[in-house]
């Protein structure tokens, strides 16, 4: 620990490399950010004219998967690059200084996400237009990754607080309660919503299809057993 | 921090809550730990004689289902009544100092573990047995769940020593390669093993029932749109 400097984010003991005050304000931040998921969820739907079968219930999740990959894929790279983008981290950071200090837990599994979930976040879009047999296992893998990472990002920060009595947010309510748990519940309740999408169309298809899938499994069993007596 | 402990975990500025030394030695423990998994494993296999229709591979999986499943349900639970469990997960922790100290990462994965990976791997065991149609989509949840939390249990380590140079792990080739990578590794090689298989039978049911699949897909979500236009 060096010099201590002045910054808004908790524990207030805290020092963060290279800590320079935003000089947007909040208004404005959250503004752009209202814009930018308005728009690509607006592209989105344009877009997803050209395939008029598609219902409108999908046609919402193509747009989430759409705004969730360019939300993770770019907020890593692009801080460096468009001010805009690090003021946003940084003004979220208030509810959570672990973007400010490359704490383990949440680096990686926000690597995890832009390079894994961003991606195939596309693919599933792609997925679901095609209306391809990869869409749901690709959407219940994505989707319990994405649910599983906010669930351990919520849990690991409580129990920090509880057990070591270090809280990350600063204690205004609109700090704790709409940044950190508002904003993030979106990662629990919608992923959660595509899993029972998927979990209920896989059951189904299992269901209906007992003969067949048993037949399948037989075939595919019998040759790694085959390979194991060998 | 008060009085400095003499104790074998590393960092060794660590000061581990009530630690007290193991009374049992290296080989002994590592001696129960195989008689426990052998002997699970063991009587799994006598149990399913009763269902020869099982291909010997989903034997295998519904042996490592049972295993998992006791493993992390007592571990949370045994060390304050069963010694020899607390004695194990001392023996482990001079390869991550992490289970010594509540770090809410390692605490917060772990709880989930048990509380939620654990009973459902009894599930999917006794779902492969009744060939259930759960059972692909639940195996593809747990596993994927155990896959994710190894690979972060993983990267939140290395990147803690690369990034704040903090090491969890004794240095000894024994501990960080033999306990840590090695043992931890068939918490990634199993639950991707499984991943890919759940993956394929949902890949191959699907494709096979698209006619139905996309039926029974405009009826679910039929009646969701058909909620959301009222």
């Amino acid at each position: 620990m060096s010099t201590m400097l002045n910054h808004p984010f908790y524990p207030p003991n805290l020092n963060p490399t290279g800590y320079a005050a935003n000089t947007m304000s909040i208004s404005a931040i959250l503004g752009a950010f209202a814009i930018a998921v308005v728009s690509i969820i607006g592209f989105t739907s344009i877009v997803l004219k050209i395939r008029p079968s598609i219902s409108r219930g999908d046609k919402i999740l193509v747009g989430w998967f759409v705004f969730k990959g360019y939300f993770v894929f770019n907020h890593q790279t692009m801080p460096r690059r468009l001010d805009l983008l690090g003021q946003m981290w940084k003004e979220y950071a208030k509810a959570d200084s672990r973007y400010m200090t490359m704490e383990p837990f949440v680096l990686c599994m926000e690597s995890i996400t832009a390079f894994a979930w961003g991606p195939l976040c596309y693919f599933i879009a792609w997925m679901i237009v095609a209306d391809s047999p990869h869409r749901h296992p690709t959407q219940m893998i994505v989707s319990m990754g994405q649910l599983y990472g906010d669930v351990l990002y919520y849990a690991t920060s409580i129990a920090e607080e509880k057990y070591h009595g270090v809280s990350y947010s600063r204690p205004e309510t609109f700090y704790y309660w709409g940044y950190f748990i508002f904003l993030n519940s979106f990662w629990i309740l919608i992923p959660a919503f595509c899993m029972y999408q998927s979990y209920s169309a896989m059951v189904g298809v299992f269901r209906q299809s007992t003969v067949r899938s048993a037949k399948k499994n037989l075939k595919f069993w019998g040759s790694f057993t085959h390979q194991m007596e060998k």
